[in-house]
């Protein structure tokens, strides 16, 4: 199949991805559908023009007539659902994915699917710290990176799509990583920078900090508003990688600490000369 | 003295925050004139407007001629200046600074100030990840917080001043603390979190990871270009206090980690609840 304005596309799962995604994707000419469980969901979408059409029904006419399914569900809902409703996939559809861990997902989803349909999995690393197709704002992929995680049991036909796919959406970077190689980046990247949110917010509840912070403080806390069940999930699906990042973290950690109480400025300016130059690799691209 | 449009104001260190301070003043009205160590910096003021008078000499006629003098120099290079050049100041004259730490330098300058002068410290939380002039902008002071840090020294009519200060810059909230609870509030707040940063930076060195990074990763690092000699200074001035919040942090963290180890799905989801529940109060004031 080829990515083109005739394509029928489905987005299975409107929040804020979701809907980034129909909006994008609307937005470019695509003509996007959606299943999603609430209603005012579609009402809040259809109302803004992020999507031709919606329901809240396992619809068999649309997901027989869709071509280009996108699951944006929590990663559990995600594998559920493909079990489930997989009989109604027309012949040689394409289904691909937002999850934000692949190894425990992409195995479990390609092992179970028909033969006669392609799962391509991807990731966009970009998002917002809210959640809720009210929050979808496709603006977030400017600058931002996609990344597409093939198997073995991929075409590479779908792959090209796929990656087609991510440019449309805006994506400015465009890469492809072993769904193993992409849950060890992500546990760095991603899980263990939630986790230091969320510690940082609960290490200290001293009244009145609010008054007196900077940015500092709230650039490494943004994401300390936090969706729950989703980063539960993700965490535990990825527990093993999370785990040696963070062990790592706490070693290098402790490792600076010793530097302050040693007094040891030349150690400390050292760790800070390096950081500065490493940060400077991942800065955001300006296009 | 008052703080009005006809008041002489110094800027003694023409960097980043100086730089900001003299920016803001200057729309406002003020004359603000500056000392500082390059002479580029003062050509670079001059042509943007920024400045009124500069000058790389301690000019004895322009510091006898302040009537409000702010510092915005490293903490151990404005305690020094101070012990040298403070018989050029006129009696009366206030000054006040930038300074990250607060107990250990306004004792310190307290304790050997002439008797007809008055300093009345302050610390601005609002900064940038660069250092030097080229980077001044006084729009980081909007929405965000101003400290006074008086002592039992200061008068009730140079903390008005200061605080009037701190408005006239554009800062949206204005707050005292006394050194020692300011010390303590910007470990945690702001000393941690650099930490934190660079530590990140440092603890995970695989090639590409920039090609596959979030915002989430971008937002806690972004203060990882972090200015050395600063930064060393800061952490060592106030290294019992940041040590006990890496404490802090690193038993939390590790409390974190156990959840996870034991996939105790329920507490994550219980820290990650009150983590997004607080984080609400540290937004932005957006006016």
């Amino acid at each position: 199949m080829k990515l083109d304005k005739n394509t029928k596309i489905l987005i299975i799962g409107l929040g804020v991805i979701g809907g980034s995604y129909a909006k994008a994707l609307t937005d470019k000419g695509y003509c996007v559908s959606c299943i999603t469980k609430e209603e005012s969901d579609i009402k809040y979408a259809l109302e803004r023009g992020m999507i031709s059409y919606g329901t809240t029904e396992v619809d068999e006419e649309l997901i027989k007539n869709s071509e280009l399914i996108i699951f944006a569900l929590y990663p559990t809902t995600f594998v559920d659902w493909v079990a489930k409703y997989q009989h109604l996939f027309t012949k040689g559809v394409l289904i691909t994915d937002v999850t934000g861990v692949k190894s425990s997902v992409v195995y479990k989803v390609q092992d179970i699917l028909r033969e006669d349909v392609e799962y391509i999995p991807a990731h966009p690393m970009a998002g917002r710290e809210r959640s809720g197709v009210e929050y979808a704002d496709p603006s977030v992929f400017a600058g931002a990176n996609y990344i597409v995680t093939p198997t073995e049991k991929n075409s590479r036909e779908a792959i090209r799509l796929c990656r087609r796919l991510g440019e449309e959406l805006g994506f400015a970077r465009i890469s492809e990583l072993t769904p193993e190689a992409h849950d060890e980046m992500i546990a760095f990247l991603s899980q263990l920078t939630h986790c230091i949110a969320v510690v940082l917010m609960n290490c200290n509840d001293s009244e009145g900090l609010e008054k007196y912070t900077g940015d500092s403080f709230r650039d490494l806390t943004r994401i300390a508003k936090i969706n729950d069940r989703m980063w539960s999930e993700l965490f535990l699906m990825n527990k093993d990688a999370l785990l040696r990042e963070m062990d790592r973290f706490i070693e290098e950690f402790t490792e600076f600490r010793t530097y302050l109480a040693n007094e040891d400025g030349k150690r400390m300016r050292e760790k800070m000369r390096a950081s500065a130059q490493r940060r400077t690799l991942f800065d955001k691209i300006v296009k």
